[in-house]
């Protein structure tokens, strides 16, 4: 059956979006510097629910994940667009602006400039588009395309702790029991511009991608833009300690592999330069393969396949 | 009382949207060329409706209203992305690849590039955000601000006939009973991007602006921006003479003052220099005044203040 993803990898394909396959497209600047732009819709009640963040948060989280698009190719944010579609009868509660507060508060963070953008009305629901632009030295963005067989694949920070709220807000949780830790994770993510930029300096990675769509799905575009397989150590994926307490061993693995929406990066590193990244927040969760196109899951003794099962709406 | 007009403006002016105030932001690119950015959001039955229109002339219409703000920067546009947000129920009709068809064939003839953009899920109605960015000699982009007293008003081609096609599709009219060169003027717009790209090598403009809301609320937009007033001659208007079959004479002057949508472009050029335009396709219709804030419309021996009434959503 197509699915929905399907029909938008289709789309993306045949019209150019899939040549550039990546974060960021990526575009000459000067002679010196590349510009990378990027651009998010988020949809109510597809991509994120009214009654479970207020619009401060909304407006944090709709700026972060296009940072985290800019932080995935190695660059530094610059300037922002956003555009917001509200429907008649939000307009006059200040949702808009509490919204734009949010979106402020971390541009102002990051040194974001917002230049420009578009209000509107929409029937019902409200749309966001969230637009950024930033810049890296001129060849030196980091593409999903450079992972070579033998490369360490490794991820920042921790995961699952994103889609753990989210599974329990959508199994009617109510927010005061969910740890705040976890809330925080699924409504005000942090994109992780900074260790992108100290790893892209150090020029300490082959390939990298945010894991926006989920580690199984994101870790799959990357071996389809390198033309190379992987193997994950499920022991070793680098799982929220907040999960722990709310779910089994098998749900946080389940949460860490498929869930998405961390804003953490994955990337890869050729074999001898992984002893530098020992001082930094990241975790060695597996290698890179030459077995095209399949993920390898170890647990132990026992290997299976991997299959791509991110998601991303609800 | 407040408008979601006023809400809207306030939400711009607040967040520094106000601040770039001009159909495109102007960002620095390299030492020789600045950077021209924008971003339209269109949205289902607010913007469009897909009775009236295939899904081919949505996605022209998506990237012209962006390409306008380009033009009206004097700017050339050098790459887009388009973010869609489509309801499950239009998935599988082929929507998608034929509104991509739509936008591509006018991408294809202004050389503009799609590097990205974002394809996502809507609960129930379509919503587009269109972004472009194009190039302009350094310090060369035309802004709002620069008309001065004494300065000409002028458009380019003609007005009203989008906003005649959408009257008549709103009091019921069928699609085969209106003149097809209005449809298109609605449906099909054409970005003035070559004469707009003439009027600024040749230097001859001191201010310009899209006529997107309509030329009352664009003027009033543009003499915000100067700091100056208008006196504008009903009689010159270059009214589309499509619409004066299907309309009456006042008809069709409140069409081309409060009309919109034509996506024509409306300048001031300094009064010595206006005979060297009389070979392009442009109208004079009136002059920059001290009178600020105020736009004083002349029709034979009467004159009465003209307020901004231009309107975009049905």
């Amino acid at each position: 059956m197509t699915t929905e993803f399907d029909l938008i990898r289709n789309v993306k394909s045949k019209y150019g979006l899939g040549r550039i396959g990546d974060d960021c497209a990526v575009l000459p600047l000067d002679g010196a510097t590349d510009m990378v732009v990027t651009a998010d819709m988020l949809v109510e009640n597809v991509d994120f629910r009214l009654e479970w963040a207020t619009p401060e948060m909304l407006g944090h989280k709709s700026l972060a994940v296009s940072l985290s698009d800019v932080a995935a190719m190695g660059a530094e944010p610059v300037w922002a667009m956003l555009s917001i579609g509200v429907p008649a009868g939000l307009w006059k509660t200040g949702f808009v602006e509490s919204f734009y507060e949010g979106w402020m508060a971390l541009a102002r963070r990051h040194n974001v400039e917002l230049v420009g953008g578009d209000v509107s009305r929409t029937p019902e629901h409200i749309v966001i588009d969230s637009i950024a632009g930033g810049r890296v030295a001129k060849g030196n963005a980091i593409l999903r395309s450079g992972a070579q067989p033998g490369n360490g694949i490794f991820v920042t920070g921790s995961i699952g702790g994103a889609a753990g709220a989210l599974k329990m807000l959508l199994e009617g949780g109510d927010l005061d029991n969910i740890p705040e830790k976890l809330l925080q994770r699924q409504r005000e993510p942090s994109p992780q511009l900074i260790l992108a930029k100290t790893l892209q300096i150090k020029n300490l990675i082959s390939s990298m991608i945010d894991i926006s769509d989920g580690l199984s799905s994101d870790l799959d575009h990357l071996c389809e833009a390198s033309g190379v397989g992987a193997r994950i150590d499920a022991r070793r994926l680098p799982i929220d300690v907040d999960l722990a307490a709310c779910f089994s061993a098998a749900e946080c693995i389940d949460l860490a592999l498929n869930g998405g929406e961390d804003f953490e990066l994955l990337f890869t590193s050729t074999e001898k330069r992984s002893s530098e990244l020992e001082l930094l927040p990241v975790t060695r969760i597996g290698e890179i393969t030459a077995n095209i196109g399949v993920i390898e899951l170890v647990d132990g003794d026992s290997t299976r396949i991997l299959e791509p099962r991110g998601y991303r709406h609800f």
